[in-house]
């Protein structure tokens, strides 16, 4: 009979940025009691996931093993940990533990799904812990970019493993607990057996800046502005929309908050009394009263989205303010990869206007993750016998692997899916996990391989024809095959309309097909699949998807 | 009656980057002689292109004035530059001309559309002009990327203007001719009215970079490479693909091409005499037997092109070559915004196979634009009584018209469509003309406005659903409706299958239809779709595109 052991099972977030969701087991090998570390959301785009809404981690295996799951623990209120506790709670029934902002955050999600709030739990920080079956687990305060972000002491049996969750090593960084190396020594010190550390920034090779460090930049920028400044960033960066609001307030405007992300945000911060000493904030209707030269608005939009605020005021008026030649807007933000085409299109609508545009510039934004060197000092002030890198696309934990070795410490890359056996003192593989990614689309979830989001692609590059026929109660065709078209060509090589040639070739096949075709579905619509795809390729050079629909009387 | 006129006017390229076709003409206001100056395309993208092949620019206006037409001049043998002149010479009837590797190029691609080669005309370099009309035009030599880049000086009765092409001040540039500050200086001492300036780097504030200051790089890196060493840059990037070739053959490496279009590229410019040092290069089929310590690929696909050789070795084996734990690959190259994901794919594909992976890096990549001190000195050498800034995003102009303007310099701020008089001493709009851009889809030209590739966009986001119905000679329902879906979920709310219950609703409509709505085809159709939409909504939160089809027996 197999002893007890300690797994490590990445579900989302290993081998990706975005949709975090890492599983700890400890006891016997397929009963190992479980949490569940964060369970964040990735956003769609329109090359892969076309008319998708949000995209979540493939939970399957934890709904199979729903009985064994302790809990889920949230290490900070960013989307990608927190966005999908609601989408999946039922399925997994667990509690929910965190601190008290990211609660008070993760308690709105469940709301939409008329889940209780007492689903949450709250947690104060370190020494403060948890027991959570065979582990015992505590909040260690750390920077990032948003209040009482955390690190996880999880121990079990097996020994003590730290989760970095995300972070930075920031000594100043405006909300959240200062960087305090002496309480991650001394946590430390008995030893660790494991660092599950972040990844996101491994290739950057500076030490990361502090957000302390900008607030003198953003502040004489904006004293220098003469007419309305506009400034944006996640709505999430709590610490960013701080300093940017502080640093309008220093210049004598009101700060209009814009967006319901931003909002949202900010209110929770203060209701949770994390952020005591932001600015007063007037609201979007007294905006358009206050001189312009004594406005600052913050909004959201940082990434080009087309619907967020940043978007609808480089179109034209929002909320009754309209951009003029010499505003000035900051993009206090890194573009993301992938987003650059949505925030070019808005800085040169933006241009267009006349309004002068800072965008991915150091002096006025810093990253909220650890760089290289600051992944080396969590190393050694961890001393962890092993590090396994998150967070991060497989190029990141590959490179924070050869980080760790070169240390001379052992480094362990796992993506989603693999169940990694922390027990011994040689970390291996127990298992693979089937993993992948469920989107919510609209109302309800479909599965990344179900094939519904590859028809839309599909229709996106090749457009859409339908072709129908009706056969009488003898299987004789009544009338013509009707076509109609969706994104094609209207006119093709013959310079008739391609909607005719199409009928008069479908016609004509259904006059030279026999009995054995016109009596059997799947044969006729084979056919007449075959031909209208042969007849565009002559005519417009693209092969469509087809859909076939054959009524019969009878 | 009005005086002649000396006009300028882009219908591709200001206002974007891509797709250049700039017209000078000079004459009577209406009755201006033209000419062409680029023909060029952009290339589409899955968020507001999908399924396009190719994007040029509506040339509309220039079919309508064809007989007004002298010529197509071509800068240089760039895609931007060259890319449409197969697809628009017919619709043009104008003779093409460039220098010789450029007439190469363009001869190919009429070759394609069953053009004579003898349409393109080969011009040697300034002091040669040719009469064009009004126009008296010549090729001035510049450094670029690719050989045999010009600017263009332009006479006509006005005045001389001249026009930049792409361009950037390499003294040592490897292919094509260096910068020649004298030269440049000469030909403009009488007196330019216009500079119509290449504005690409404008916001890159140090001063561009010799090609040949990265050739030691590469050849370090190579030298210090064990494995097999991969190596992509844009296949026109003539340049580069030497500076690579080169290092690859002093580190004692056989030299293999990957992909149609770097080898195209290559035997054009070797054929033209304009690449005569180039390295011998092996066949594909040879470099399988090639030890991997001595091969060295250069392939297609630096902007992450799925159907591209950087692609398929990332993906797995491409012509029997397999990648492997150890191998380098180099990006010797910059992704251009809107290309990094498909670039980010192939680096984690890499990632996988243990490849060590270089992108992005300044030591092994310099841009072929001038950057904004090169601008200046640009300026400083024509001394040119305007600038007109071409070959750029609305930002990028606007920000070059404030670089001359604080050098004391006027400048135009010109977008695609706006005519500028340049004859007096104040250039002003002449007039607004209608531009825009034509898609190349499949072996068809569609607008862009056409509606086409917008209804591919809402079956992509929204998906599709085909309702069918058939009545009888008598308008009566003949059966029931029928439904068909394409990207949309296959159940929702009711956990029923979607088509059921949009079959069911889509009944009880028509059941409850009075013969108003029943013989009515447009009354009938919208009914169906707003059933249709609303019982989606209900089911799975998505309003479909539908497409109904009502079939009458009659």
């Amino acid at each position: 009979m197999s002893t007890e052991r300690l797994i490590y099972l990445p579900l989302g977030g290993a081998g990706e940025i975005g949709m975090n969701c890492y599983v700890y087991g400890y006891g016997k090998p397929g009963e190992e009691r479980l949490i569940v570390v964060d369970m964040g959301v990735a956003f769609p785009d329109m090359d892969g996931t076309p008319g998708v809404d949000l995209i979540i981690p493939d939970i399957s295996w934890l709904r199979e093993n729903r009985n064994r799951i302790e809990a889920v623990i949230v290490t900070h209120a960013h989307e990608d940990h927190v966005g999908a506790v609601g989408h999946t709670f039922e399925a997994l029934g667990a509690p929910i533990y965190a601190r008290a902002f990211t609660a008070n955050i993760a308690r709105h999600k469940l709301k939409e799904y008329g889940v209780e709030g007492k689903a949450v739990r709250t947690v104060s920080p370190w020494p403060e812990t948890v027991k959570l079956g065979p582990f015992t687990l505590g909040f260690l305060p750390i920077s990032h970019s948003i209040p009482e972000s955390s690190g996880l002491v999880i121990d079990s049996p097996a020994g003590r493993v730290i989760h970095t969750g995300d972070f930075k090593l920031d000594t100043t960084p405006l909300v959240g607990e200062p960087w305090d190396p002496e309480l991650w020594r001394e946590v430390s010190k008995d030893g660790v057996k494991a660092l599950i550390c972040d990844s996101t920034n491994v290739f950057s090779p500076e030490p990361g800046r502090s957000e302390a460090s900008i607030g003198k930049n953003v502040e004489e920028l904006i004293a220098g502005a003469e007419n309305m400044v506009v400034a944006t960033t996640f709505a999430s960066n709590v610490a960013r929309v701080k300093t940017l609001a502080q640093a309008g307030e220093r210049a004598g405007r009101s700060i209009c908050l814009m967006g319901r992300a931003m909002r949202r945000m900010i209110e929770a911060a203060v209701e949770t009394g994390v952020l005591s000493d932001f600015p007063k904030v007037i609201n979007t209707e007294d905006a358009g009263s206050i001189p312009r030269e004594n406005l600052m608005l913050l909004v959201t939009g940082s990434q080009g989205e087309r619907r967020a605020a940043s978007a609808q005021l480089a179109r034209g008026k929002f909320h009754g303010i309209e951009l003029k030649e010499g505003d000035l807007f900051l993009f206090s933000s890194k573009t993301i990869p992938g987003n650059e085409r949505g925030v070019i299109r808005i800085i040169n609508q933006l241009s267009e206007k006349g309004v002068d545009v800072i965008d991915n510039s150091n002096d006025y934004h810093v990253s909220g993750h650890a760089n290289r060197p600051d992944l080396e000092t969590m190393q050694d002030v961890v001393q962890p016998q092993i590090v396994v890198p998150m967070h991060g696309e497989h190029r990141h934990l590959r490179e924070h692997v050869k980080l760790s070795e070169a240390k001379g410490r052992a480094g362990v890359l796992a993506v989603n899916g693999m169940m990694i056996d922390l027990t011994g003192n040689a970390p291996k593989v127990a298992e693979y996990i089937e993993t992948g990614r469920t989107y919510l689309d609209g109302s309800v979830q479909i599965g990344a391989l179900d094939g519904i989001v590859r028809d839309r692609i599909r229709m996106a590059l090749n457009g859409h024809v339908i072709v129908t026929v009706i056969l009488d109660e003898d299987d004789e065709p009544l009338g013509e095959p009707w076509c109609e078209l969706m994104g094609l060509a209207e006119q093709g090589r013959s310079n008739a309309p391609l909607v005719d040639v199409l009928e008069e070739d479908l016609s004509q096949f259904m006059g030279r097909a026999g009995d054995k075709t016109l009596t059997d579905d799947d044969k006729l619509e084979e056919g007449l699949r075959r031909v209208t795809r042969q007849t565009c390729m002559n005519e417009i050079g693209k092969k469509p998807e087809v859909t076939v629909v054959v009524s019969r009387l009878s």
